[in-house]
């Protein structure tokens, strides 16, 4: 590769402030440290969470920032110590990483690496404290280790899944985050039992796929929970049966979802990042069995906040990260379960 | 039986106002109907949630009323369609009950019958919606379907466990509620792994029995937290390894067992009925694969609040009556145990 060890100048869209439009501008990438990687970005997509932290109206802000983690690229080369991925191989950036070593890595349950978790507030790669990119020499910082608004990005291993070069980059790039988040978040975490009943809260992306996971699992319900209308028509494609619009009702949303189902769903994910639907996912699940899980990004201050005797009465209530997926040892099997079309499990 | 279908007249510690000494008096318990078992109390002991209703201070007051719930007995006549049960048996009366028929009994997670489940406001029998007590016919409230402050009492079939009658009741009446909650909620609801740590909220009885439970599951530490240090000697006997009494720390008590562990316990059981307690317990727990599990019974007003980063982070909240055991199918075994000294799973 004539590039390593150089500089790469590629275009990138750079946030220099909260809120404000992003700006293409000519980027200066420096060459992979240690344990680093530096990937050639074919596909990236947008995710809510860059919006949040773009926005930056509840959450820390870092500015001049590269967002951007839901993508998909060829690695173009590598630093010291990197073994196991070389130039040319097909990743997927991840913002939650795997270092293979640590407790959570090495925990059957846990994907929430003590060296690489997602951490929004450092802007700065692990190695030596320092951004990896610059413009006329002023440091412009990363986001959740990945950036991948840009042409070229360097990424920590840890933080890259080698996927099978045949799957479709443009396609299988929204593996990266949402989907894989919504859809682990059902499969790995709620595990809704076939014939079941649940309730998905924000039908985005990670919504839709929370929805395909109880889908798969062979739910005989699904319940989709939006304040947007609109959402419910592409819904219906990920198998949501039923549509619960909590402006159309004067009473509490966890008191509709327990009317429409005898008591309460057996299952909910929420998936909004608005805090009021996380306690109603928790508040509409079944007592005795229901589990209620949580993916949606709160803001800095709120407060999740219910009587106790809803815990009491044996509801479970759990969050998730990437839907418990670990990026470098799961995510080549969620892409093969797409190039095999896997639409349930039997 | 010479009494059956006759009224009772026997001794029973009756409360006649929130708050005040309990008044022993002559009461008249009226024979069993359909479903109902009247039992002749031999022994009876004390629980906090007795204490609570008392009290009512957070509580629905309903007075007069027989308070008492942990107790063993012997059944002196069974009303109409009682087939499972007759004359002589011996038995346990149980605050929550087990139909057999709901979708809860007929569920393996759940033991919170929809016919039988605790319910403290009802002070009536389900048959006709009235009290079999009363003195000189004025009406005397039940106590969650029990009643054992009171020589005779009238029960639902449903929550009495039917017990091998070579168990001596003076010992195995406290599995009828603390021990059989503490025991359970850590055996079956956190399920500490071998090796693991566990803290235990509380050491009276309810927290003692969750420590015996982390015991026998073979953890290796267990942490006990009280604002009575007079508790630990007695929750040393019960594998209790280290102690942490809130009042010698000025710093959050979670944030006091993160340090002591290295992030965070393994399972946490709150068995005080604090609401800040049943938060630290939820907030001590490791990310990634922590799980606390709520047993103490709330005032009416409480808030369960957090900040939801906590929940995301892979942390699982649950809670649990009664240990989720179900009464008459799985507390029979529980006696068992303690007529075979079980002492450790293997
Ligand atoms: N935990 C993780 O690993 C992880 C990963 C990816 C995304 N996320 C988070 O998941 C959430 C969803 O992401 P997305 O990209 O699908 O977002 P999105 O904006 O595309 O979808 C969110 C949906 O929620 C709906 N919504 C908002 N408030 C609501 C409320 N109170 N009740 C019902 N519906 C409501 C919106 O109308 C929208 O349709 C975001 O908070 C995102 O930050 C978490
Ligand atoms: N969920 C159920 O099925 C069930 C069954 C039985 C009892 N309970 C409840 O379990 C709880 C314990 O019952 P018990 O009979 O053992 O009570 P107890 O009064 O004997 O013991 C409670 C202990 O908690 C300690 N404590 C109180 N506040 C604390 C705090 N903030 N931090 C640390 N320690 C604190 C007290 O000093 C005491 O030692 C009660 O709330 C009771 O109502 C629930
Ligand atoms: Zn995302
Ligand atoms: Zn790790
Ligand atoms: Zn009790
Ligand atoms: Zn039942």
């Amino acid at each position: 590769m004539a590039s390593t060890g150089q500089v790469i100048r590629c275009k990138a869209a750079v946030a220099w402030e909260a809120g404000k439009p992003l700006v293409m501008e000519e980027v200066d990438v420096a060459p992979p440290q240690a344990m680093e990687v530096r990937v050639k970005i074919l596909f990236t997509s947008l995710c809510h969470t860059d919006v949040y932290f773009w926005e930056a109206k509840g959450q820390t802000p870092l500015f001049p920032r590269i967002f951007g983690h839901e993508a998909g690229g060829i690695v173009e080369s590598v630093g010291e110590g990197v073994t196991d991925l070389e130039p040319g191989d097909h990743v997927l950036p991840v913002f939650t990483g795997e270092c293979k070593e640590c407790r959570h890595c090495k925990s059957e349950e846990s994907n929430m690496c003590d060296l690489l978790r997602i951490n929004t507030d450092r802007g700065v790669m692990l190695n030596d404290g320092k951004s990896r990119f610059s413009i006329r020499g002023q440091p412009i910082y990363h986001f959740v280790g990945t950036s991948t608004f840009s042409e070229y990005t360097v990424v920590h291993v840890g933080c890259l899944a080698k996927i099978n070069p045949a799957a479709p980059l443009d396609k299988v790039c929204v593996l990266s985050c949402g989907i894989s988040t919504g859809l682990g978040a059902t499969l790995n975490v709620a595990k809704p039992k076939k014939g079941s009943t649940v309730a998905i809260f924000g039908l985005g992306a990670v919504g839709l796929a929370a929805a395909e996971g109880a889908r798969i699992s062979g739910a005989s319900r699904i319940i989709g929970v939006d304040l947007n209308a609109n959402r419910f028509d592409e819904a219906k494609k990920f198998g949501v049966t039923e549509f619960v619009n909590p402006k159309d009702h004067d009473k509490p949303v966890h008191e509709v979802i327990a009317e429409m189902t005898n008591g309460g769903v057996d299952r909910s994910v929420e998936c909004t990042g608005s805090v009021s639907a996380m306690i109603s996912a928790f508040e509409c699940v079944h007592d005795g069995w229901g589990v209620a899980v949580l993916v949606g990004v709160p803001n800095k201050d709120d407060a999740f906040k219910t009587h106790p005797m809803n815990i009491l009465n044996e509801k479970t209530l759990k969050g998730t990260f990437f839907g418990n997926y670990k990026p470098r040892s799961d995510l080549p099997s969620v892409v093969e379960k797409y190039m095999n079309k896997v639409t349930s499990y039997t």
